[in-house]
């Protein structure tokens, strides 16, 4: 790994600190960051009693608040404050009560203050949702970057 | 209303019911349905403490759901199990902590197996969320029709 | 129809003007302008030899473009230039060779630069497709509005 | 490559040649089937006079067209007739007169009859859209595989 790559890593693990200490909502659903770096992150969460209904299949909602946060930690990597525009989900399998989903964001493409990110939501092998956000950087910095 | 109308309204009403019941998940997120009808649903939700990051800006999945909860109830309507397929959600303004949000689903067309519903979150006069849901009926009832 | 209304409804058409003269494309498509209003647009498209396929099942990239200029009259209305920012389609019907298809663009919603817009795309009676555009204003005007 | 591998190109190859025969929307718009296999298909177009308007920027609908294109081959590369059920293309730089946009399509995942394809379309090195498709296939095939 070239020096500026290693310097893109520990930007983004220092954004995802910052960004993970303040998010009660994501820690609260009990997600767990498992890999982060720039445009990249990997979550964790699983399938709750609070999360499903009376046939232990998940309501698609936490489905898409787990690829939500992955995408807002993969967005938000470069120590640029930056938001969701816009995201679309697709439903491909059920979720089920005390599954493990893993949600994958990769970048697609930044240009401008635009991004747009990709992520997957598995449960084991099986895709369960396709997500596609469109981020907007809007001003601001998680930290000062020093010489 | 017509004779029609009204057994539509009932019909909803008694759907809603079925839903209801075995949706711990809406529950748990303290949501309350407060419309019902062939097509359409309405819900309110208030955004709470887990809700929100540090600076008690809500975390958008909660919208998504609240949104996702109105679709289903309005897609599930006419006594068909419907699933979604597909969903996009555009942020368009920052919820937070104490305000009740409203999720106000209508449908904007129904053929064959298929729908399309448009799903308006606002909280007070401002729209926070336009939400489109793409459902697909998969076979099956809550209950059966009478004689 | 009030004053301001009026003048709303002359806006628009001076637009649909400016952008129509500018508009070679929509023009050799055959696309027929039949309203204009601020925040809303029809235009009417017939499906031509060179838009089917062997079947004479048209290509729905024409639906699309349809759809997609109704959109744009509809939110350059204002006399703000205003470009497309994203577009999403569901297609609900074939369409076939010769079928007038009528494209008709509302507003969802418009606040700060950033609008939503709903097209419905229609053969007769039977709805093909149903878009949703997403613009955003880019800062200029058709014409100086004069006192 | 293997065997298997060389019968899916061969495959893939032989279905571009029907769909192509039977496309004359495509030929019309003066594209070029540049790479096909499973799964996969490039097809460029070059921006002409009746695509653009009088500031020679051209109309979107025609990049979705060639998106929606590229789409078309890869998700019927199976021998397994398939159609495009949903789309949405972002807009990310305007195209111009005369340039070659080229539409790249990969296959994000297929799942029974359901697919999801992400098309990117480029002028030289510069991405001016994303677009991203959900095929259903609808039963037929193109021509007989044999022993």
């Amino acid at each position: 790994m070239s020096d500026a790559q290693q310097i893109a890593e520990e930007i983004a693990s220092r954004c995802a600190e910052f960004m993970w200490a303040d998010d009660a909502a994501s820690q609260a659903l009990g997600m767990d960051l498992i890999d982060i770096g720039p445009g990249r992150a990997t979550i964790a969460m699983t399938v709750r009693d609070d999360m499903v209904n009376g046939h232990a299949i998940g309501h698609g909602g936490f489905t898409f608040t787990l690829a939500d946060s992955a995408f807002a930690f993969a967005c938000n990597s470069y120590n640029r404050r930056t938001v969701a525009q816009s995201c679309s989900i697709s439903y491909l399998a059920p979720t089920r009560l005390g599954q493990v989903l893993i949600a994958e964001a990769t970048e697609r493409l930044r240009t401008g203050r635009s991004g747009i990110y990709d992520i997957t939501v598995r449960a084991g092998e099986q895709v369960v949702a396709e997500f596609r956000g469109h981020s907007r950087e809007i001003g601001g910095t998680f930290f000062e970057e020093g010489p």
